[in-house]
């Protein structure tokens, strides 16, 4: 149960099975940092070059292929007083027809965040927004571990192995699993967000370095498809691909499985969903977009499922 | 101001230029009931073949292409005290594989519906879900106005026109506005759901009889693309497609729209959506799916945006 | 066996269940004319509003829903010397990024048709393409039957019943099959192009009045899923969707049922269709988009299967 | 232009940065060997775990980002006398109605390769296609230079690297044109097949072990954004993606800028498009489908343009 603090020196911008930078046990905490998504630090150094470059990859003793890690996070709270966000909506989140009728240049926005307010404010560019003032919602858009056959998987997307996900719900206190593939894991984290909006449709949110502080747990011999989370309301999983139908269809099937082990079996955990399913939408800025498939954990304790332990 | 009693006697499962069986002007209140999706009515009684059978069409006397028609959901309450929900979750909604490997049978779920406790409990099948117990949430799956150039489109989709769009947020205390094809515009609507899950994944909410207020109000010569929406936090747009990702280009487009309307021109409405838009997920059991896109009023208030009159 | 001529005077923009302009038996022939995409005749007279006008319907006699019509396209051929394009490609078959950049105008392109020398000539806008010229290869872009329940389906698009699929092979020749939904079938047919690119990607071949004669056969008692067809080297399958994908999934799936149909059993079809089939592009520009399956007819004669009937 | 003969001894089943196993310069040829998709060579040993294992990769001296390489296809052609494929369709490739109703099992399908009569025959299992003879088509179903951010891709995929195409059209004779990202290029290449269908759906074609001679140019200083091709009759590029429907928008977005390179600026590619392309159907089996946009050169020349060099 050691805590670790690890000052980064070297960021990855595609997520693989790089060389560890630390190695740790089951039930260790690390405090770190990381950059933001251009690779500006908190003193507003440029320390790397963009794309989310991840600090990491941190090395789980005694992880193997088919285990899962549960890492919790801990703290996940931006460290400076300045966040970018891109200012044009993405053309393939627009309708074709209305894009060729021209877009408003991309440019640059400048928010000023309050860490004592928990505010973040527009500072520039000028528009009839004004200083568009937004609390904080701080939130990791990427993290994952490496996947499998030797891939090394871009920053800039998604898959099994989580990766770009620009989820709303990857914040702080949320416990998140994800499948292990290779010996140790080799988990990255990085691209902090002060706030986004669902889907992250201009491709940015308000992109700023973290204080990171998080928490691993192994679960031994016990394998999933697809990234799952718990929070306080909800279990949720999450489906990665294009198009979104096929993002829904990843996270659906991921929850039913996931019913199936928690003991509902048979049409149960159909009719279940049907009735009580809902879904949030992660990126669709992305390669590969982002759904995720939740439901609330008051309704399965009422029907008196056990979520202890949530992966079996 | 009148306010209509209006009995159905014909329902009809494609929506278009059928004969109107009332003529309404703006302002008017129509007091009627729905049928099921599968065609019984409040009395148990099958009086019309299923497949979302529509009650109307209602002619709003002025109408015309180019019109927008606001629709206020004064009420929308089941009628009686049991619905009915499919039992397995379609095959398009879940892994090709996954399905390739075996689902479990589909079948007749029936729920009692306690109006007192307001609330749906499981009758059977038996599951381990036991009697499963949700508050009711009554929405309309299904209400359109005819579509343009002679089409009859089926009530099992939707489009610019509205349609089954399956959608929670559409119940009572909403305001939908549709843009109008044809001269009367020609309202339907049927279709109500006592619950319903995000995406309507098995098919069905638990379908039952409606009881249904609606007040008509006609908006002369602004016009709109795709159906728009007001409830007490949010402005929504809903957009109709598949794949997901067009359903999410028409609702964002339609909202940038908006926002353009209401005042925000250049990157301003970008750099709002960018950072504050919420999408919620209608209907992906359809041949179109449906994304709606949101915004919160309050955030618009902020910035000093006039709401009223909303459409312009 | 009787040759009908008939001269229309009136066309529509969604195929539906609209009194029938002609009743025909099985096996009789029709001879008429088409307008072009855009409403104009032979006489380059604009007859009436543009947007695939059909002649139609045609009512079968004895036709009834679970049937299947054969149509065979004995002349297809233009009737006039002038034929037009859109000069763009769509921005929806385009990257959006791409787009955003900004596409050249879209505009009218004006071509002569000469039909001794069988070419089609570019004679406006000047481009660097000069006088480009190319041979005929005259089809229909846009025809079938009246859909299911009560539904009047644009013919800007394309589902079960057939509509605007764009097939370059739906030409002279060719033998299509169409499952039958109403009494009395009700064929439609227009659209034609003197030339057209796969995908019909500017969203025009290039448009035409046509001379047309077609013949009718009734397949009592035998249904079908979606369009069929053979020539004389293919039999074929059409699935309209979007995405493309879904359109692979109808056409391929209704060849695996066809194949089955004419004998081939358990794994048979999928080894075939696996080493053998074929796949065309048909439209990539409406809301549905059309992807055709086929086999060679040699290789199935080769296997011993016996092709006559072909539907069954 | 030094001949190398290379013996690999290493593959890869993702394509990236790996150390390379021959340094060669522009100009040069190769003649070397590939494994089956199993893993399997041309003795019939398992020499390394399946997956589309690659040979490579190969160096091109001076190569740097932002050029191009040219690779021809000297000789692709089996080197054993048995090849294998799957025997269902994908799961993905129907309709999910269709698949949840029960597909045949899959199983493995035993092919007599007949290098005299040029002919690949069904052995086993026995079906009504008995000794269904093909003739063969070989072609590389994998090949690529390595990805740009330090990625590697799987060889279950593909992307504007090349990778998993399954392109029937990909064989001996023809020239593709690759996007430089790494010093070196770092090309692969793997995954022959004896035959293949369209799509490659049941995910196999007859896999086998190949003997390979391929010819490496560099094109220092002019970059491409997707693979192209030359043959005798097409040029041609190739967009890899899901849905099928991005796919489409890559690969014309390409084509349109080969003919800007080419020459034809403003409306004149969209024109010349718009009534003369075509489409191929590559993978549509993988995470990545691939479609191909082609056009004929006979086209392109009697319109004056030169094709030489076709890479500007």
């Amino acid at each position: 149960m050691a805590t670790h603090h690890f000052e980064p020196s070297v960021y990855y911008t595609a997520i693989g099975a790089h060389e560890a930078v630390l190695h740790i046990d089951s039930g260790d905490t690390v405090v770190t940092t990381t950059v933001d998504a251009g690779g500006v630090d908190a003193a507003g150094e440029q320390v790397t070059p963009g794309g989310n470059p991840q600090t990491g990859p941190f090395y789980i003793n005694g992880a193997e292929p088919g285990d899962t890690l549960a890492v919790h996070f801990d703290r996940l709270v931006p460290n400076r007083g300045t966040g970018r966000t891109s200012t044009t909506i993405a053309a393939h989140v627009l309708d074709p027809e209305y894009v060729a009728s021209g877009l408003p240049e991309n440019g640059r926005g400048d928010w000023e965040i309050d860490l004592d307010q928990w505010t973040a404010t527009l500072i520039s560019p000028e528009t009839k927004l004004g200083k568009l003032t937004l609390p904080l919602e701080p939130m990791t858009g990427c993290f994952g571990i490496a996947p499998p056959r030797g891939q090394a998987i871009s920053t800039a997307t998604s898959s099994t192995h989580g990766g770009n996900m620009d989820y709303r719900g990857f914040c702080e206190g949320v416990t998140v699993y994800l499948p292990v593939f290779v010996e140790g894991a080799l988990f990255h984290i990085g691209d902090g967000h002060a706030v986004q909006g669902d889907g992250e449709i201009v491709g940015t949110g308000i992109e700023i370095s973290f204080d990171v502080e998080f928490t691993v747990n192994l679960i031994k011999g016990k394998s999933i498809n697809w990234p799952r989370a718990v929070n306080d309301d909800y279990i949720l999983t999450a489906g990665n691909a294009r198009p979104l139908d096929q993002a829904v269809q990843h996270a659906t099937t991921e929850m039913v499985r996931w019913l199936n082990a928690l003991g509902l079996d048979g049409n149960a955990p159909h009719i279940l969903l049907g009735q009580c399913v809902e879904y949030d939408l992660g990126n669709v800025y992305d390669p590969a977009y982002t759904m995720v498939c939740k439901v609330k954990k008051s309704i399965l304790q009422d029907i008196g499922l056990d979520l202890d332990p949530l992966i079996r």
